[in-house]
């Protein structure tokens, strides 16, 4: 077999891009080793920036995004027991919408199988080879047999324990990590949102945040102990902790109810150099992780498509290599921009076990300024929004 | 003997709040353990905020200042071997004004002496006693003799080893610190600057800023351990290092010769709260300290001293409380702000021994993004050229 994109992965960047390439009359394979309601059955965020929906656009995935999808003009900043609304549509003249990864995915999926599209499903051992070479190839086994796609180029889009980047050798590669010392504990509930937008709470005991999948499905977080148990977090917990940790007025507009959904999940930053080794590209998390704060993670996947799609796009319209050439870089330099405003948003907001009083009160002055200066209010508006490609 | 007020401390945030409130017809006393050309033989820095400069204007001692004193629109970073130059003037209309503290303190004796006010130098043993009481005093030897200054008020002046922070109960203040694992070494050299304007450069090997006391004058520092000595610092080391983290168009304006000053300085962020205890107030480095970069120190203590005068004004004037009771509060305020831009300059701009490789590129990324953002530019621009009181 033989087609001229191999991706591996078939999350939201992987069918993104090869919709993309689709669209412009390349040909692709997408390869998953699970199987499409193990995808759809992921619980991820649900923040898209302005550049992603126009993506999203240009993919023809956007028709159900914006009936259902939320616009949000702003968000909120709660600390000293008050609300302090950034407004992002004043200033910088965009929005964000809040759309769940999931529902993309979905929408991804849906537009594939309609185009007639091909994604391998439950597709084992999957292998890149000799991506340094002009002719790279993918094997993987399904149905007890061995299968191998020959191409011009693979992309890897499966994800930060996916089989793309442990095939590059170690010494081609740089990582950077910083671990966060504490957890988001996170349920989803079928109760109406505290507010019509995000509400990031610092406060003494620990980060809360507000948000939401729709009018009538709402998703809280409040940070804890890397090491507590889902099964001492009772929902009535839950909801007690999530309520102190708000200003009054928000505590006040919580409803409550049975959750369907709590995991504790770990923070990290994790940027993995470069981006690219011949043949093989990485995408998204398969290169970058972001902790969830200020949402970057599907986004940061999404400018990631961005690049590489006109890459291809170049390479095979206009058969120029440059776009290729400079995948890595283009990606990168908007990563970088991207992790450092994830890991600001994570210091500003999270209380650190091991911060002394000084640094908690640099934290504090800052939040105070950062609301009460229209620049650096912009500054933070502008990041999340999202930088421009 | 009785004044109004006694004033702890003959540097310029005493000999400032001393002239605002003789011309205010509100008599006061200066005290200080040395002499007038001990105080004017210390070498600090020299770059006002607007707001300063408006304040000594207030006081009637701008004419030098506005004669000699040099009007800089702007400020250059350096990193990655680049000039990046921060237009202070079009991101905020304002600009600051490069003249030297100790020409501050000069202008403020003259202006003193001229005035007939009393200072008292060699005070030994100065001590602020009742100040939980209406009717406070201070003591003092001189000449063989004790003496004893009634008054309303106590004002401590007196820098951060002084007795005034020292006579307050310890378990009625509360501090704040933060050391940083370098110090900077500067030396001063009759020489024309490098280049019209500051450069504050990031390099591989550690933080370097051209400054300049004049046109003639420049004031270079380099990061340095804190062990590093003097001796081991020859002149031609100094230039030799210096050049080597500036980029090349910088490192080829520098002219080099003889430095008459030479020293490693630590580098400390201090907050001591409250300011106040009952009538003794604290003001600038009494009170706080901040890292050289980012010039506020002189700035910061101006700004203590606009908010102490218009209390005691009101308080003489019109009989009101409010504003004496208000000081410690309204002080702080724009105190954690300039401490937190302090912090934040100084760790944006150093190299850090302990820092990993996350941390590293965090740095270069917050860079890029500063000097790239205009927003962001823009919050650099007004912490620089000072918040408003």
């Amino acid at each position: 077999m033989r087609t001229q994109v191999v991706i591996i992965g078939s999350g939201p960047s992987g069918l993104l891009l090869g919709q993309l390439l689709a669209n412009n009359g390349i040909d692709n394979v997408i390869l998953d080793r699970v199987d499409r309601d193990y995808i759809l059955g992921r619980v991820r965020a649900g923040v898209l920036e302005q550049g992603t929906v126009e993506l999203l656009e240009e993919a023809g995935v956007s028709r159900r995004m914006h009936e259902e999808g939320l616009r949000h003009d702003g968000i909120s900043l709660a600390f000293d027991n008050r609300l302090h609304r950034i407004d992002l549509a004043a200033l910088t003249g965009k929005h964000v919408t809040v759309y769940g990864q999931t529902e993309v995915t979905h929408d991804l999926m849906d537009k594939r199988e309609a185009s007639g599209l091909s994604t391998i499903y439950d597709a084992a051992n999957v292998q890149p080879h000799e991506f340094d070479t002009d002719t790279p190839y993918v094997t993987y086994e399904k149905d007890g047999a061995s299968h191998r796609i020959d191409c011009d180029f693979i992309a890897g889009c499966d994800g930060s324990h996916g089989v793309s980047r442990r095939s590059v050798p170690q010494d081609a590669i740089r990582t950077f990590e910083r671990s966060y010392p504490f957890g988001w504990l996170g349920i989803m509930a079928e109760v109406p949102p505290a507010d019509h937008e995000l509400i990031y709470a610092n406060h003494p005991r620990g980060f809360a945040l507000c948000s939401m999948r729709s009018e009538h499905r709402s998703r809280y977080y409040v940070q804890c102990p890397l090491d507590d148990r889902i099964e001492d977090w009772s929902d009535e917990r839950f909801w007690d902790e999530l309520r102190r940790r708000l200003p009054e007025e928000a505590a006040a507009g919580i409803t409550t109810g049975p959750s369907f959904e709590k995991s504790i999940a770990p923070l990290r930053s994790f940027v993995a150099e470069p981006m690219q080794f011949g043949r093989l590209s990485l995408v998204g998390d398969a290169a970058h992780i972001v902790p969830p704060t200020g949402a970057k993670g599907l986004n940061l996947a999404a400018s990631d498509v961005h690049y590489l799609f006109e890459g291809l796009r170049d390479y095979y319209r206009d058969g120029s290599s440059a776009g290729m050439e400079a995948y890595s870089g283009r990606a990168l330099a908007r990563v970088w921009k991207a992790v450092r405003f994830s890991w600001w948003m994570t210091t500003m907001l999270h209380r650190f076990p091991d911060t002394d009083s000084f640094g908690q009160r640099i934290q504090e002055a800052e939040l105070d300024y950062l609301v009460h200066s229209q620049v650096a209010s912009a500054s933070l508006a502008e990041n999340y929004v999202g930088l421009p490609f």
